[in-house]
């Protein structure tokens, strides 16, 4: 979306190296690093850089600050036949979301369907790979997590409730898993972020004023503003739903009471809460013949006449996976801003961001 | 919304005599017309009248052509720990939709969490209904459908998924259950047709022309058009989810293979598919405090600041709450094309819609 990009990948191994390589720097675990890893690069692989290895500055303030932590391990604290609550001691949170996903996945291989909820938790990154996760397991797969507010609600002069992520992950047979990965805002406050940067107008229905009315104007964002949700609502319904499933039942904070991972002086923990569904698709359909039935939707979709200007309809996902088999072929093809973001970081490490050696 | 109503309103009890007379004159079980006029009047109760006693004459129609059954029950055909498969057998869809979201709730009493889908079932009115009935018991209930395609993907020249319904109740304390049950279209149809009838312009944003494009020529829905998403790929995406675990998950009929329960003969099942999802938050929430949480959620929203326009925030739920306490009390206002659509029903069975004498 007009972001110049740099003209040659990253290979994904010195990708991958870089952040592991970052984090180690800091002692966080070699197992850990991994995870935290897999999940940005991944996320950069399916062309999402606004929730791949950009973060990592952040996660790594808060890991020198101390608002993450280094030495621990999430753990089940209770669970049943079906359910699980993870505490993540505030430890990065995509090592307690791999653990509270997978938990889900081998319940539900037992009893069919099965929820993990998590509590102590932080920023998880992009939804979508935990979603992906179960769906590699032959698993329906959800994914969901709350965060402090930055969405209003209609009526509301501010944001009530956080722009709530959740993803969902569906396995086919002979086509990639279906993958939808969406916040409730109408956009995701990323967007609003680079158009005020290339000194763009706001659309109108993006933002809502610190009157509680829409503007266009996108200098106010995010403080004095805050992001309509998408179907008005509706969006807003949903993230009330995400919020109780993701906090209100797992004891995690609950809106204002979650940390700004951002924002705050990232000495304290987040407490963010998430939640995470696997359903067992091949242990519910009949004949076992769910990825086949998939297959079928899709190719219908597929097969589906379209507008003029649309050449194919698509199911959620297919860009990221043609944008991930691009890559893990040709390099991770990041955008200036995380190249920069990246390359600050590692001077500050004392490292070398391997963006020219690598190429 | 621009609807004349009568001046005053049905007693609930003769209402529900009415709607148990009509079905009970086609031979449907005393049980089962009291199952189905439950879900009809509560919603009515709810002020969602197009999806209330509204409904009955076209149940009437299919039960009396043989589309749907009059005879039989609706079972539990394949079951885990925590799923089960149930299938309607082209009886009532409210019915079979109540059975299956008591054997999930009942499920999920011993797991923690449970699903079950439905196949071989129809149009089940109000998803709402459904997650009302978990909350009641303390679930967080989900319920959805699938439908025969009526909404457009981005970039589609036609419709490629139904509205697809969900509905999720959650649990609370002092205050009544939160309460959302929405489409995935940018609107209900039910406001198109509204606009129509009274020759009110469509906004744009709402209908997509059989070109693919958008238009506000309302004299083209519903055969011509499709109901654009809502969100755009958001609400198609959900629309996907949706179907997958209403239909492709359960056997059911996908898209296009479900049967048009208003517009054909009558005399086929339609197969739509459903499913219902109950979480026991009582065996989840640390200490079991759950409702006191959502209470302190629901509190704070009641509190957050407001524009100008509104006086105070709400959660969803609380404008239908608030319409079944006046109905309870004052009896059912329904809208004059309701109170036309059963007199013209009532005629038709040699019955009297008790319109005038219960007043």
């Amino acid at each position: 979306m007009g972001q110049v990009k740099t003209n040659t990948g990253i290979p994904i191994k010195v990708l991958e190296g870089f952040c592991q390589g970052a984090l180690r720097s800091l002692d966080v675990s070699v197992e850990h690093a991994q995870q935290i890893t897999d999940v940005l690069v991944t996320t950069d692989t399916w062309g999402v850089y606004t929730h791949g290895t950009k973060l990592l500055p952040g996660y790594v303030r808060r890991l020198r600050l101390g608002g993450l932590k280094v030495d621990g391990e999430p753990s089940v604290v209770a669970e049943g036949p079906a359910w699980a609550l993870v505490d993540g001691r505030s430890l990065p949170a995509q090592v307690t979301s791999q653990l509270a996903m997978q938990s889900a996945i081998d319940k539900a291989r037992e009893t069919g369907i099965a929820y993990a909820g998590v509590r102590n938790s932080c920023h998880f990154g992009a939804a979508g790979y935990y979603a992906w996760q179960a769906a590699k397991q032959g698993m329906i797969g959800l994914a969901m997590a709350n965060d402090i507010p930055s969405v209003a609600a209609p009526g509301s002069r501010k944001a009530v409730i956080g722009s709530n992520p959740i993803a969902y992950g569906i396995p086919a047979g002979r086509h990639d898993p279906i993958l939808l990965d969406m916040s409730i805002a109408a956009v995701a406050g990323g967007k609003v972020y680079a158009r005020c940067k290339r000194g763009e107008p706001i659309p109108a229905g993006w933002l809502i004023g610190p009157d509680g009315q829409p503007t266009t104007d996108g200098s106010l964002y995010p403080h004095e503003t805050s992001l309509a949700p998408v179907g008005a609502h509706k969006g807003y319904g949903i993230g009330l739903l995400i919020e109780s499933l993701s906090a209100v039942l797992t004891g995690a904070s609950v809106t204002w009471n979650v940390g700004s991972w951002i924002f705050d002086e990232g000495t304290d923990p987040t407490d963010h809460g998430a939640a995470f569904m696997a359903i067992d698709t091949t242990a519910i359909t009949p004949s076992g013949d769910f990825c086949e039935r998939i297959d079928a939707l899709i190719e219908e979709i597929h097969a589906a006449p379209t507008a003029d200007e649309c050449q194919q309809l698509m199911v959620p996902g297919e860009y990221e996976w043609t944008n991930r088999r691009q890559a893990l072929h040709c390099g991770v093809d990041l955008p200036v801003d995380v190249v920069e973001a990246l390359t600050s970081l590692a001077a500050e490490l004392g490292m070398e961001f391997p963006e020219e050696s690598a190429r």
